[in-house]
C-alpha cells in the first residue's frame, strides 16, 4: 500500500497525529543506560550507539500503540560514524517492527544518480540501507533532483516530505523572498510539491509527496494548506521550538486531516520536566514518555475537528 | 593552518586545480575487482563496499602526487548502509594520509544542534566520524543553518561549499528566481556566502566559506565570481556534464586562483573511454586515470592565466 494511505490509516487507528521525533542526545539519556553503555564499551562512538539503541526501543515499546509515525534525525546518528548509522539502521527496523511507520529525517537532495543512490539507502526497501516509510528532502537543487527520489519511493510504497517553510528563526532568508507577480519562494515550492503530488495521489485522498511546514508559523502555514490540499505536513516545532496545538493545527486540512505533528525533546525527555519528572523520573523515562505523549495527543485533538 | 590556505597552497604545489570525485558504481570498476570482492564476501553490501575502498586506494595511489583534493560523493556509499560509511571514512582517511585535501560532499543542512551534529560527523576532527577538510551544505533553509558548519569546522581547520547555483538542468527552478530589485536568488546566496566569509578569510586572501557554481553556467559563474571576489568554487560538471575547461575556467579568479574543477567518471572511469581504453585498457585502470588527469591538468593549465 502506498505511505499516504499507511500513514492516514495509522492516525485513524492511534487516534492522534503524533510523529515522535527519535533524537537522542547521550548527555540526557537516563545515566543507567549511559553508564551501562560505557561500562560494556569504554567510552567512545560505540557506547553512545549501544546506548542510543537501547533508549529508542525503550521509548518505542512505550509509546508504539499509541503513536502513528517516527522520526529519527540522521545527523545525531551520522555524528558518531558508521556505528551510529547501524544504531540509524537498527532503530527504523525495530520502529517498523512495533507497527510504527518511520521517517528518516536526511533532508538529502542532489542530481540524477545521486539522488537514486541517496532515495535507495533511505526509502529503497530491504537492501542494506535505512528501509524507512518516507524521506525529507530539500528542493533547492530544483524539481529534476526531486524526481529520482520520488521514482524509487513509489517502488516500495515510500513517500518523501519536502522542505517548504522550516521552523527556524533564519527559515525566511531564502523562503520568504518574493518572487516576480508577489509569490514567495515557500508559495512556489508549495506548488511544485503540489504539482509533483498529482501522480502519487492515494485511495484517501492524499498524496505521497509531503512538505515540511513548521509548527512556528502558523499564518504561513494557513497559506500554504491552500496551495497543497492533498499534501501531508510533516510539521516540526512544537513544543521545545515555541509551537502550540493551535499553532499546529494551522497546517491541518478542514476535516482534521492531512499532518503529522512532531516532538523530539519534549516526549523523549519527558522524564526532566514536570509534572513527569515528580511523577515518573528518571528510573521510568519511558512511562514518562508515555503519558507526555497522550497529553500531547489530548491536546491536539482538543483543536483539530474531526 | 585553516582550509583556505591549505587548499591554495596545495594546488601550487600540485600544479593544477584538479578535484577528483571518488563516485565508484560497482557495475562499473574493473571486473578483477569486483569478483575479488564478491569471492571473499558473496554478494551484497559488504562486497560491494570492499570492492570500493580497493578500487579509491588504487586510485589515490595513482595521482596523489597530482591532484591537491578529492571529492567522495557520500551517496553512493550511504547507499550500502552502515558499511558503506565505513567504507567513507576509510576513503577520506587514506586520502588525507597520501597528501590529498578530501571534501565530503554530503551537501548537509539543518537547524542548530543538527547542523552541529552534522558539522561533527563531518568536519569535526577525528572523533568517529568522517574527519573531512571541508563539507557541502545546502542554503534552503537560510543563514543561521550555515553557521553552526563554520563554527564547528573552524575548530578543526575545515571549510564549506554552500551550493549557489548546480549543474543540473533543473538548477534554475529555484536558483534563478528574480526576487525584489531583479536580483536572483543565487545572487542572494552568494552575497550572503561572500558576508559569511569575511571572518573566515586565511592568510591568502581565500575565504573558508566556499560556493559550488557549475562548469554548464559559463555566464553565470562569471557574474557570480563578481560577487564572490574571495570565495573558492567548486566546479562540478566537467567532462560527462558537458563542461569543458573553457566554462570552467570563467569561475575562477582573474589571477588564475580561487576555484577546484571537480570530474568524477571522467577520471575514474577513464579505462573505458578512449584513448585510455586502447592505451591501458581495465586492468591498468589506475594508470589511465592518472593518465586522463594529467590531461584534464594541461587543459585546464592553457585556459588559466597564472
Amino acid at each position: 500500500m502506498q505511505f499516504s494511505d499507511r500513514l492516514d490509516e495509522a492516525i485513524a487507528k492511534k487516534g492522534n497525529p503524533i510523529c515522535i521525533g527519535l533524537d537522542p542526545r547521550f548527555d540526557q539519556l537516563p545515566k543507567s543506560i549511559a553508564d551501562a553503555a560505557v561500562a560494556k564499551h569504554g567510552k567512545g562512538p560505540a557506547a553512545v550507539a549501544d546506548a542510543y539503541l537501547v533508549f529508542n526501543k525503550a521509548i518505542l515499546d512505550a509509546v508504539a500503540d499509541i503513536v502513528p509515525i517516527c522520526k529519527p534525525q540522521v545527523a545525531f546518528y551520522e555524528e558518531l560514524g558508521p556505528l551510529g548509522l547501524q544504531c540509524y539502521a537498527d532503530t527504523i527496523q525495530y520502529a517498523r517492527e512495533k507497527g510504527v511507520l518511520a521517517i528518516s529525517d536526511a533532508k538529502r537532495g542532489d542530481i540524477g544518480t545521486t539522488a537514486q543512490a541517496y532515495a535507495k539507502a533511505h526509502i529503497g526497501g530491504n537492501n542494506g540501507g535505512f528501509n524507512a516509510d518516507a524521506l525529507t528532502v530539500n528542493p533547492y537543487m530544483g524539481r529534476d533532483t526531486l524526481e529520482p527520489f520520488l521514482e524509487v519511493g513509489s517502488k516500495n510504497g515510500a513517500g518523501i516530505f519536502v522542505l517548504v517553510k522550516t521552523s527556524n528563526p533564519g527559515s525566511g532568508d531564502l523562503q520568504d523572498l518574493s518572487i516576480a507577480g508577489g509569490k514567495l519562494i515557500r508559495e512556489h515550492v508549495a506548488e511544485m510539491v503540489h504539482s509533483l503530488g498529482q501522480k502519487h495521489r492515494g485511495a484517501r485522498g492524499l498524496t505521497d509527496v509531503g512538505a515540511v511546514v513548521g509548527a512556528t508559523y502558523p499564518a504561513e502555514a494557513r497559506k500554504l494548506r491552500e496551495l497543497m490540499p492533498e499534501t501531508i505536513f510533516l510539521i516540526p516545532g512544537y513544543g521545545a521550538q515555541g509551537g502550540t496545538a493551535a499553532d499546529a493545527a494551522a497546517g491541518f486540512r478542514s476535516d482534521g486531516r492531512g499532518a503529522i505533528v512532531n516532538n523530539s525533546r519534549g516526549l523523549l525527555f519527558a522524564f526532566k520536566q514536570e509534572p513527569y519528572a515528580t511523577q515518573f523520573g528518571e528510573k521510568d523515562f519511558a512511562a514518562a514518555c508515555r503519558a507526555a505523549t497522550q497529553k500531547m495527543a489530548e491536546e491536539l485533538n482538543a483543536v483539530l475537528k474531526r
